[in-house]
């Protein structure tokens, strides 16, 4: 008789979490309880959409925004949560509450989920809803803040909109993050993927923007609508500096006066090196730092701050 | 003072799970109790590989194939676990010994996991590899298998491999569900998608055969590189029917004699009938019956099985 090993009740986990709340099942959890089925769909089958709002000295940006296009990309995948909007505000606001965290990571998911009959049929699964606020995070940390982020234009091709809605927020990473070791090896910090035509499309997590002769433009298709590029749209209206949507060659790239990428993990972040190429003078340009301040004056701006209700 | 929701010490979760038996972090778990962190990146980047062999009547078939494809995938995206080939091959014989199945649908993972830093730099993650096993499934019901699968071809096209490498066992779905939703607008049961050319790629979960004036032929690129896939060449071999890799257009499909799918979940299965039109006879084909006889047959042939060392 073959000797078998021991069974656990249940998991015990060594993995060490950051400090968060998390909200399942009706339930307001550490971050470190938070885990889903290895058989729910938006594990097995990437089958999910989510949304990240940040939470800036006590208050969200552009909620809003955010939650629109959750409740959209729900929509195109079929899926609906027991909860309304104001539900789901609510708790995103108590888990940020609850965290304490000031500055904070708010991301809200929906997953396919499981069939109660193991269905392989996604009509049949129970579409689950789970929210977390973390400590607030950035793809450039604070050297690369102030002196520009060495990025690399990989060969990968972004998973086009054909095979995968961009306008619904997903997890599909695998270009983004063989783009990612690609760079890497090059001696990059982050990645700059392609389109199917060869012109720039965005990298992980991130939209692109160049700026030239004073003027600013960022990919026009096939990449995610991001709400910080939206806010890039919104403040050049403001500041009156023309911003435009069109397709970038990887050329025109190169041969920017400034680039900088955009991100709710990061807001407005600098690139002074593309490949082997300084862009511009190497050091970041004053149209990128016009716009960093500007969008970080914007959060004191009613129309786009909801501040949290900590107790 | 706002008041604030409580905050549980623990997850408890309404959602039922199949049976069957789980090992993550060094332990075997009932299925139930095998979760991931919402924060492992297999999760929200779907930054994962995987396989999946099955057990027939106390067997796994073709174990040897499914562990070279993990670990070249693992490899592949610059992965690695604590387990060395033997090491996951007892893994997931205790597995299904402790689940006492005798047919199982036996799944293994490695996920990105998370950094012990929270670093958003994929380097720096542990990965963790999961494997499971649960009852044998099937992407054809036992009427269907029958009678024959009705499936749409549908518009959306298969996330090219200048993407995503299909030769890397994956998650990225989101492609395929939309394609079922379509396929299920329509009438359909499962849906067809296409290559980047117009030409038939896979479906979720399986892969594509047509069978023509007795010779067989399925997409020969863009696709995964099914094991199942790879025994129908082996048994067309035996058998002595041509069967060739090459481009396949959605006309050849339709105008096919008899159109059959493979997948580890089911083996061969018939497909009788595509959009409003029926395959050949408009029943399952003798071709199609032939091999799914020798498919499963195949399954004595002691080159491919290995027995389950119950307790």
């Amino acid at each position: 008789m073959t000797k078998m090993p021991a069974l656990s009740a249940c998991h015990s986990d060594p993995a060490t979490y950051p400090p968060g709340i998390a909200f399942m099942d009706g339930q307001y959890l550490p971050i470190s309880e938070a885990k889903i089925s290895v058989l729910d769909n938006g594990f097995l089958h990437s089958d999910a959409t989510y949304d990240v709002v940040h939470v800036w000295k006590g208050a969200f940006f552009r909620l809003d925004d955010h939650l629109d296009r959750f409740f959209s990309g729900m929509e195109k995948l079929h899926m609906s949560i027991p909860f309304g909007r104001a539900e789901v505000i609510e708790i995103l606001h108590n888990c940020v509450a609850l965290s304490g965290l000031e500055d904070a990571y708010v991301e809200f998911i929906c997953t396919r989920g499981t069939s109660p009959t193991f269905s392989r049929d996604p009509r049949d699964a129970v579409n689950r809803f789970i929210a977390f606020a973390i400590p607030f995070g950035s793809v450039a940390n604070p050297e690369q803040m102030s002196r520009g982020l060495h990025a690399a234009i990989t060969e990968f091709v972004r998973i086009p909109p054909s095979s995968v809605d961009p306008t619904v927020k997903n997890y599909h990473w695998l270009d983004l993050v063989k783009g990612l070791y690609a760079a890497y090896a090059q001696g990059a910090e982050t990645a700059i993927l392609l389109d199917a035509n060869g012109n720039i499309a965005e990298g992980p997590g991130f939209n692109v923007f160049a700026v030239k002769d004073g003027k600013i433009s960022t990919p026009k298709s096939g990449v995610l609508m991001g709400i910080t590029r939206q806010t890039i749209f919104d403040l050049c209206a403001e500041l009156q500096i023309t911003c435009a949507a069109h397709d970038l060659a990887p050329s025109e790239l190169r041969a920017a006066d400034e680039v900088f990428v955009t991100s709710t993990a990061g807001g407005v972040m600098p690139v002074t090196k593309i490949d082997e190429t300084s862009i511009g003078t190497g050091s970041v340009g004053p149209l990128t730092n016009e716009i960093t301040e500007a969008y970080w004056r914007m959060h004191e701006n009613d129309r786009f701050r909801q501040a949290i209700r900590y107790p």
